[in-house]
């Protein structure tokens, strides 16, 4: 029933090797339909170059799992509440893709220092606070989307405009319209993550205009845009 | 009719991926013909993979489209303003390769640190003013251009003893007497960069000789040069 | 009569070029048959390209060659008294690899300073004390598996949930259930090792919150562990 | 007549983009045939994918061409005078390899930090003092040689235990029995250069111990050395 859907999010899964993001399995994209209101996802701890298709999990916005033999990702309770709460998003992506991950462990936010940044991210990449034990103990996948969405409520980011949130202490996690649209966002932080550790051992007060993130963001997104074709 | 122009034109922008300047489809490559005074330019947002020789646009020095059913890159004006300007180049690059973009956000000159730059760049890689709000928000692609030309002028920079230039906050431009010989400039503007970033973290008050500086680039460059073969 | 073994054993050690661990020859796995007494590890120097299966040698737990006409690394020792000391253990890994080395020759313990960490090894990843003149003239590589085992009876670390040290001034040891296995961990250590130094870079004074490392390193490993297909 | 030699000299020029160590063509091996005093160089400019064994020149001791129709590498002089001085050596690499020519642009010797740089290299990499005015403008290739043998005299350096050194604002050169050898040290200067910088960055004091140099020097290297397979 879900062929279509399981063959496009086992294709964003094996981008992520293919971009350089992931080592080993740590990684997992997954995709919503939301008509159906079922979520395609990666199978828990199952290396790239071995999964099909059919090892693809379906599950749905209780985490059940509706098609599929084995476990999804650890992580799917963390999709599960950002597909909740971002209603207009189709696709996510986790990953502990090196530059990004410093900025989580650092637990600061990626810095907005371009135009290679404001070409997809609306201000500073947000950071998450760390979760509380009682959040790391109990539910802790869940919490972990839950504090993505505090953040972004808490500073009122809209999250279409800024795809993408780390986590404190641990890793990042992007989204877009659909599965390979989130892996595009997760290369596009990997590599401005890495552009700003190293501008800020040369420039540690380095920031963007605020004036020219508006012009690159609007350039791309939004009804004014004009780059790419139409 | 420029069919050889955008055979060339096309095979320089893919030199761009290969030597690992660019992610996705961040960077272009022009060359001018001077004589017919039309640019040859690499179609907006289009991915280096499926680009072929007819997507390639070409445009007169005004911006109007000559020949081609593309969108040229949103960069274009930027590259009209600086064949302009810069009456003896024929080809332009436009990357936001990871380690010149760092000193372009740091708003900070590529500093000559050694041979290595000194072999391609008579003096410092200059960085532009940021652009003022105004130029931001009008013309920002033309504005680009402007600001090149005017460090170039200020600081009395001949254009091909530097063939290349960082905008603050944005990344770099590079050219060359045609568009290959502008993606080299690109590769080595790309690798100073690099170096000079690692220089700093070790030895923050480094900086060539200028004797150094002259020897090299003349061993490679005017009538004196005897590097290569004749 | 060890055919088996030495064919996991070449593939263990054809996996360090693989995944980038190794300049060189800079670079040995070794796995113990416990029931026989003896251990296959790689022979001394020879090019990982051109190693066969029967280059592999065998030896004894007191170091003497029971199969072979190499000779075995030249840091058997050190890996004979891991596995005296350390009895769950299967498989052993040394190599000189970038970012787990730095942090050897720094003399500093690897932080442990995100989850990415936390899943794999349980705390910091400890570095020995330097070795003493005494011990480095004499019996220098049966000393360097003695300073390991010192540094955890010391810091009470089980080698089962820490798979790896740092000997100051030198380089990593990783080890596992099997090469394979040991293999796995050398690649992660290098990984969280390369994420600690750039970490450190932004955020000078940043570490994990325990509760997060108990966490991460619990949902991989023992009777509560979660992640994966069971 | 030097077919064998321009052969061999083909070879190791080959393994530099092999290894990583060039860009374009910032490079060059020789090797020398004592017995006939002539030397064979990769011809100056050319680059590596189109190079054949009749492209490399060989010389006298002079710097006079002897065999070949392209101008050889414009470094040739320092290479003679580096043969000239230090009798026992048979090739030498000239690379701008990243890491090494970020120390020769700091102008400070590549600090020996641990056992990876032991194994290679019986101390600090020296970096010779700034060539003065008068060196640079007469006789810069010639003088380049000079400055390395005044630094490795002034020092009392055997150049087989520091088979390499680096210029100040500058690049490195390295040497060894043949230029294969020589190659092989040039790797490795890359990779501890490499190791260095990172390792400085977070123990600014981090200094190895001199009986550990010691011991991994002659592990294998001279009559006592025991690595590898006799």
């Amino acid at each position: 029933m879900y062929q279509e859907l399981k063959q496009r999010v086992l294709a964003a899964n094996l981008q992520l090797p293919k971009y350089g993001l992931v080592t080993f399995t740590w990684g997992n994209v997954s995709e919503i339909d939301r008509e159906n209101g079922v979520i395609a996802i990666k199978p828990s701890g199952v290396e790239y170059d071995v999964m099909s298709e059919n090892d693809i999990v379906i599950v749905d916005l209780e985490g059940n799992r509706v098609e599929g033999d084995l476990n999804p990702s650890s992580d799917t309770a963390t999709h599960i509440e950002l597909y909740k709460a971002f209603p207009n998003i189709g696709g996510i992506v986790h990953t502990h893709s090196r530059n990004a991950t410093i900025w989580a462990q650092a637990g600061k936010d990626i810095p907005a220092l371009g135009t290679t940044h404001a070409d997809y991210f609306y201000g500073d990449v947000p950071c998450t606070r760390q979760l509380t034990h009682d959040e790391i103990t109990t539910d802790y996948e869940k919490n972990t989307g839950l504090v993505i969405i505090e953040e972004f409520t808490k500073r009122h980011i809209d999250p279409q405009a800024m795809p993408g949130a780390i986590i404190a202490g641990h890793a990042p996690f992007t989204w877009g319209k659909d599965g390979s649209d989130a892996v595009h966002n997760a290369v596009v932080m990997e590599e401005v993550a890495a552009m700003a550790t190293a501008t800020r051992s040369i420039s540690p007060e380095a920031a963007i205009q605020p004036e020219l993130l508006d012009k690159h963001y609007n350039r791309k997104h939004g009804k004014d845009s004009y780059y790419g074709q139409k």
